[in-house]
């Protein structure tokens, strides 16, 4: 038994996707066998305390105080971008060009043109060796994972429907406080971009199906909202009072479309039809609190799935004839994808073990020196899913090729 | 206690909608305390050995083999209609004209000008203390009629998102036989009309609040079906052999679409952008039997029903604060509507209930000489909402106004 | 098609179970093929405005205010006894005497050896052609229908386990008031043999197995109550004001126990262990309205029912590998039990259509001259395990043989 | 902002305990703020290359093949002890003994004599401030915490009901090999011990009672098992060929029992009788993958948990009348115990956090010099209670108090 190589990675950000990375990083080789060692080299910020408190509490070696001194150190192979969209860009590109690998948290950029751009430095990248990769982690959630496996396997026959939905609820109180991500400049857009872009992956991941044309409509529920300190997060419980000055929302608060697939690879046949989706992201839907749910229908099976019970895949086999009926699959099972390295049957996981899942992925694929997925192409197809939602809900509803 | 007047009936049609209808006259009395007597008077159907059988079981009188002979009797004051959509408008404006009250079945007609032409014939009639009802029976399942109080006592606040699907799957086998639910000219529509119809009116009515517009996607997965004898009703498990002769389906199998609604009568105020829905009405969710599904999400608290667990409704209270949750409420108290002339608490109640509940309230409305709801034009109301649909699936999703 | 011999029905009682009996009988020829036309003749009750008032409301052609008398009339074959348990033995004996077909609702008797003396003039009258039947009506719900057939079907393989509960929570107030339920010199237990008896009686029947002995625990929560009026049926919301007398109650609350059944006549072989049972009936688990649940594990699959859920079934197939999970069969397709001759598919049924399959199977054996189930000599079965359950609770839980 | 003082760990076994309770001592510090900080320092067991193999897959600096070493070693503060119950009187004796704090996993021990020397030498240690604790974990499941809460604030009222299952189906398969969890020698009971102990501790935990009686059956279905290889931990699906010898099961494989409650602390009053409860316990409920469920009934609410569901606690509060109903509550937000130091609402967390949320309130008593809970006092408790329901069972299920 020989010790692995070090991977050495550089993390930029360390709020809330900074926490759930580093937590991947430091569990995953507990977990599972790694071809390549991950260490926690240095983590970057731009306030100094903060970001050395950070580095302590998160388990990283050292800081830095600017990202770009994170991409000349030399200790350094992997950059991890856990900051806000407007930044992607950037640093991706920056990161690539300096021969850094780079996982990418979603969505992968602000604008097509920005994707376009890291998606060139990525292709060019790989070439070299040097491979990117987009933080599109609910793909590592067991259940979803095992809903792709059926979808290959034959299970559903051809997808008919595609029925998607990510719900919350956090910003339902209209005091809730103002929060970058509700700044167009900061994070792109609202609910579209930030759960929304969560759905279109999955569900054109698990269908094996791209979106082609949408038609689409936005809303802005609560046009202001109060400030309270720093811009940050998640918001909250509104404990914003109603005399602090407001600052404007400028994304949208909810994104509903209908959408067409197109009619996949698969074997051609007399039923040719392409899918259709119904699609759904919002963070207003009272007592929703991360009800991301993907339920595909095909000829001859659907499944069914919902973050908030997430250890479980329901599955409807049309084969069983009368006595079918959805069946409540734990995604528990050592045959299930990435549960074997955990815990017995039965004994669920949690959001985080995306996170993990994720980083064990992206090591074996750097090890191997081949394409992780999603790759930032595959990002780059979902950022175009969202400017034609966009510019449908601009003009009316019509409808919008991707 | 004196023997209550009678209400003499006369039903058209005699397949799945004239049992239920028949069950229903014959069981209101049995259980609830009406105004007047509902009499089974007479059956009208063309095949004559066909509507006498009917009568026979299903508790009629007599018999006729043309609806206009029902008409002209005198021994008939209401005339209950359970046939396809395309007879609805020449029957019931007959029906008004001779002073007969009418029931007419879902969705109201096949266009907007004869449910226009139906609706004139209803509001002259009504002047005359004949009345007319549009069988939206879905209205009068106990769960769904609580949901409407629980708006209606502003437990919601305001509405923001309404979501609403009807997934149904026995057409989901492309070798099930044609039926006439799937020729345009006896249905006007395929699942927008016959299921879609449903969502549309349920939703408008839980809410308070009326579609203004929509954008929308219909689709046809299978164009064409095998010929079985007789285009019945709800077709079947595709028992139709593959070498059947086959006939065009000229019908919707699928509908989405997204939608705003008007903003209410209610309180002016801060928040008074108008609520947003999504639909879906299809026969090929496979694995869904008859998910009628409802949810509605305001600022206050949310709902959610599901007619395959139609004894229930989700109610979430926002007030409740972090030990908030929805509240799975068994519908079965005698404080419930409806509930308290059945069985004791937690004793659930069937799809047939919903068409007792219809008669009901109708044969209360009638007694009472005030227009029962839905109304004629309450039905006209969804029929336009049917049309823009249409008018918008037609040209590219573009928005279409009510 | 000629039209079917009458089967004239005497039913005596008409609260809570007449009104169900009454609905069977009128509607069970309206939706299926019956041999026989049941004709709801006479009912009787000691109150003559009473019962006349429940004549003309239930259907029924005359009323008699004493059961005797229903007896002596030769119009009728049937009678039909909805009394409280005290009554049954002296009724049932008399109208086998009199050569009447007997249906007895459940429990049996207030005693076993009631329950003894009914079955041997059940067996004896049986001779003759003259039936009886006991309502344990959950057997005819189609989801516990189609668990029996399964296992029958062997889907379960060698049953290892059952739990079953009942639970209720009308009396978890403690100021509801007295009703003859919770006497014992009418109702012979409290939730035991009101609700406990189902249990049994489902568990049993589904199983293909008898209890063959129990260990158990009888509590009384609430050992008084306020007196309010009569003391009709199912007493309510604990309206009833504190300062009202208070009357004993008399029987147990809540019923726990557990529980051996025999080995079955099945084949014999590795596995001759004999499956062990969980029992809990209870009117004080708050929050559950109707919820009796039996649970069945195997060694090949498992089931799961809720009637608070009645229209489905949950079968788990071990045969279906790591993908297994419960699948949640809506028991509404036209194959299941009963269910073809109702609605299409995914329209669920409701509590009274329990009692209806009840009379169709009990005019089915009647009319081709053969045994009903449960025979009187299944329910004295059931009494005899209701005996030893009060036994052993008698005897410090000391194990107990039926 | 000062570094805290070193809490320096050694540990015991490394199988699938000893998996999460490093992983629990790791991460604990990364997202709580604890008062000491958790070194991993040694880990010990008897095959030196498993161990050593151990140490670095898990994170500890180093290792020893004797137990009685590590206790030795004065660089280790704490003793965490993950071997089968034989072991556990024997090392937690020698560790406080040896002024070492020890966590001992459950079930405390093999017999109650063990747990009252193991209780003795725990109460002498804690008077120089050496604490112990035992490892029921599900207590520190945030939902089973959320339950305590609401129980202590009276949101239940007078508790009546209690029923806990157990429910799994590892060994559903009589080829199911061998493990020494089967083996009484080792494991002290089947699942009586082994699961059936995690529900009595909750169930008192939850209620604030303790079992004062049962009446017991127990059941071996599977008499002898395959040898596989090492009898290790869980088993498995049952890959043991048929040909392979077989080792007597000496353990039960399923318990069952009814129970009373004390009448607790609380205030006396009308409502003075106890709860009873129902419990069962077994690894043959096919389906059932880890199925740890609670319901709790009272006067004024009810609670229900299923760990498969395990960020869910389920309540229903009688004073919300007749649209009442059992709320789904997502244990995910930042007011729920543990929870604000994760993600955000709605983002479950998984079966180990139990595990982290022991660490961290064991970390706190250490470190202010209180007694952590559950002491090996409440401990012997639950082990009187398992003793309890052994002796019950060997005597004809007579009723045994506690």
């Amino acid at each position: 038994m020989t010790t692995p190589q070090p991977l050495r990675i550089g993390m930029i950000g360390y709020a809330f996707m900074g926490a759930a990375h580093s937590h991947a990083w430091r569990t995953a080789p507990r977990f599972f066998d790694l071809p390549l060692e991950p260490q926690l080299t240095a983590v970057a910020g731009r306030n100094a305390s903060g970001v050395q408190a950070a580095a302590r509490k998160l388990g990283w070696a050292s800081s830095e105080t600017d990202w770009r001194r994170l991409i000349e150190r030399d200790d350094i192979d992997l950059i991890d971008i856990c900051t806000p969209g407007d930044t992607h860009a950037e640093i991706a590109i920056a990161a690539l060009d300096a021969g850094k690998h780079v996982l990418c948290e979603k969505p992968l950029a602000n604008s097509v043109s920005e994707a376009e751009r890291m998606t060139e430095a990525a292709d060019a990248a790989a070439k070299n060796g040097v491979f990117s990769m987009c933080g599109f982690t609910y793909r590592r959630t067991p259940a979803l994972s095992l809903a792709k496996r059926m979808v290959e396997q034959g299970r559903l026959g051809s997808i008919r429907h595609v029925r998607a939905q990510y719900l919350q609820d956090w910003l339902s109180d209209e005091n809730a406080p103002m929060t970058w991500r509700l700044d167009k400049s900061k994070s792109g857009s609202g609910s579209l971009g930030d759960i929304g872009a969560h759905s279109i992956d999955a569900a054109q991941w698990v269908t094996g199906r791209k979106i082609s044309g949408v038609s689409a409509l936005l809303e802005t529920f609560v046009p202001e909202r109060p400030l309270a300190g720093d811009l940050v997060g998640l918001g909250g419980h509104g404990d914003a009072t109603g005399n602090a000055p407001r600052a404007a929302v400028t994304v949208d608060d909810a994104a509903i479309f209908t959408a067409r697939f197109d009619s996949g690879t698969a074997s051609a046949g007399a039923n040719s039809s392409s899918p259709i989706g119904v699609f759904e992201a919002t963070r207003y839907a009272l007592g929703r609190k991360n009800a991301m749910r993907l339920e595909v229908n095909g000829t001859k099976g659907s499944l069914a799935f919902d973050f908030e019970d997430m250890n479980v895949l329901s599955f409807y086999d049309a084969a069983e004839g009368p006595d079918a009926g959805f069946r409540r699959i734990m995604v528990t099972e050592p045959e299930h994808p990435y549960v074997g390295s955990w815990w017995p049957t039965g004994h669920g996981l949690g959001y985080e073990h995306g996170f993990t899942h994720q980083v064990v992925d992206l090591v074996n694929a750097v090890a191997e020196r081949r394409q992780p997925e999603p790759s930032f192409a595959d990002a780059l197809q979902v950022q175009r899913v969202l400017a034609a939602v966009e510019a449908s809900a601009a003009s009316a509803s019509r409808w919008q090729e991707v």
